[in-house]
């Protein structure tokens, strides 16, 4: 029986696209293999590839000012190559500190240029969204770096601040595809795919063509942008089943209303959750209400020995990896995209029944 | 129906791996999830990562001096990766050039520090192994990087070279797995998964410990061998179900006599395709004799029009991928360890027909 996996990523995938994937894993189509076994540079898998990038651009309604890459390493690896390419003129950008994944692409940038940080949340545990405004952007530099929503803290941004023209650097990896964006507003989005993409070891990058080709000379090959825009993100052999896998996720995602349609859900899901927790005397959602998350939700009892005991309780009930992140404590439900509505609801039966016997 | 898939990388792997692949796609075990939607912190995927390297060890006999990471990014991160870690000492390099893999290595090591090519076989289009002396490396250096296997060339080593206790470098992308070799002859091994190990999208780094902690203050974290290795490959997601796969076929491997039963078969196979190619008059091996991969076997036949027919005859009777790189042109036979001799035999078949009627 499958669980309700809450897991903060990799996470749960849609069961029609795990279900499809399975159907054909050891035999693609016409091909006579599986999609693992595929040279990339053959005729089957450049269809996928080209397939997962149409979707993706219908998806997000990306414009050709952008290309879309399919590259390798985590939004880990952009943390180093965001910098490395962009921080070449001014050699400063800005950098809002809104938790630990914002701190960790700070520590790589710092290492190319000057990092600037107009603002951070780090004084009340990243449990807010700082507010940010204009004369904070006002000197020369490259880019704005943001983390939309952050998955440790369960808190996103609602407006994108202004920057006076400099382009917005974003680390989508928890949000990306979970509600309808205007990618013109941002010079370069970045997400690694295991949380509403597909399975790990996948990193979609989204890029105004402008900002490629801004590297210098002595940069990696394979940590240029322009090295896998240039290519089609074929340059060396990509993460190919990975590719599919997340293919098989925007064709599923298309045919189930796109974005708009996942937004709606995804507000109906965070809606149950924090109306319940609003109402709750055991319960307590820990992110400031203005910024909270619609992807991640963490809450506590304020009982290190009752948050044990429920954790303990839904794993009973098949709904698993729900602890919080050691920096918040207590839980943390992960409601991505292919979390179904269901999964909330059991998840709020479950803690309405023991907050009841609690 | 399977074909018998000939492609360079990614390349076929054992049908018995992928049917247990798709058995347990939805369901891994009594996880209730798939292994795509477990978090890398999970005890589950814990045992996977764990079990892999073992099985690894296993195999490739490594010893407790040498780390053994799963990372991302293919051989090509790693012709960057390898110097920016290794070349910090002398600043200097030894690289013999026996192929486009080679050069690309040389490529990127140029923008590290010098290099120095003691030997090529550009000459020749790369159809031979140069003979390498210990003289050659007589001046400091910080490692000798050499290219076991040439994919695109069917050329491999059949000694090393005394490099006068210099570190051996070892790109195996194409060879790994697929005869015994001694680990402690080398300083480090690297090798993309997508021929003999797995899926595209995972890179195996086999080093020494003593050389890891080499590289200066301001690399990129996730380019820094002690990253990984101090993590346990779990610094930042992996390439989970790469892993996973990878695992299997170490499972596999294990099962079916390990390297030795490997190198068995895959000499077996290699002869049966090279004593062919030998006693025909119409295909003719590109490779010296001496220097003959195991691994690759190019061919041509002296006419651009027979080898078009030809590969289309191939497509006919269910052999695919079986194209040449357009360096050497004609076909190319890669024969990893998850072809089957069948397929190899298929193989001669319809040459030996193709010959009769050409």
């Amino acid at each position: 029986m499958r669980v309700y996996n809450f897991s903060a990523g990799p996470a749960c995938l849609p069961e029609a696209v795990l279900k499809k994937a399975q159907e054909e894993l050891v035999i693609y189509g016409n091909s006579g293999m599986s999609v693992m076994e595929m040279s990339h540079r053959s005729a089957d898998f450049e269809e996928i590839i080209h397939r997962a990038e149409r979707d993706l651009r219908t998806l997000m309604n990306i414009s050709d000012d952008y290309s879309v890459l399919f590259l390798q390493g985590g939004a880990s690896l952009q943390f180093a190559m965001v910098p490395l390419n962009l921080m070449t003129r001014h050699r400063r950008a800005y950098y809002v500190n809104t938790g630990m994944w914002s701190k960790k692409a700070i520590a790589e940038a710092k290492k190319v240029g000057e990092v600037i940080v107009p603002a951070s949340s780090e004084d009340r545990t990243f449990s807010y969204i700082p507010e940010l405004n204009a004369d904070m952007f006002k000197g020369g530099a490259d880019y704005v770096h943001i983390t939309p929503n952050n998955t440790i803290y369960g808190t996103r941004y609602t407006k994108l601040p202004d920057t006076g023209g400099l382009p917005i650097v974003a680390d989508m990896s928890s949000c990306i595809l979970s509600e309808v964006i205007n990618v013109n507003d941002y010079g370069l989005i970045y997400a690694g795919a295991q949380k509403n993409i597909g399975p790990a070891g996948l990193t979609v990058v989204i890029i105004r063509k402008d900002l490629i080709g801004r590297a210098p000379a002595n940069i990696p090959t394979m940590l240029d942008y322009k090295t896998h825009a240039d290519n089609g993100s074929l340059y060396n052999t990509p993460p190919t089943y990975a590719i599919y896998i997340a293919g098989l996720v925007f064709e599923h995602l298309l045919k189930n209303g796109g974005v708009p349609a996942m937004q709606k859900l995804n507000e109906q899901k965070a809606k149950l959750l924090y109306d319940y927790l609003d109402s709750s005397s055991l319960f307590k959602g820990t992110a400031e209400k203005k910024d909270r998350s619609l992807m991640n939700v963490p809450f506590v009892t304020g009982s290190e020995e009752l948050d044990k005991k429920f954790i303990a309780r839904c794993k009973e009930e098949g709904i698993v990896n729900i602890k919080g992140h050691r920096s918040v404590g207590g839980m943390r439900a992960s409601i991505y995209n292919a979390m179904p509505i269901e999964g909330v609801k059991k998840l709020i039966e479950v803690m309405k029944d023991f907050e009841k016997n609690a």
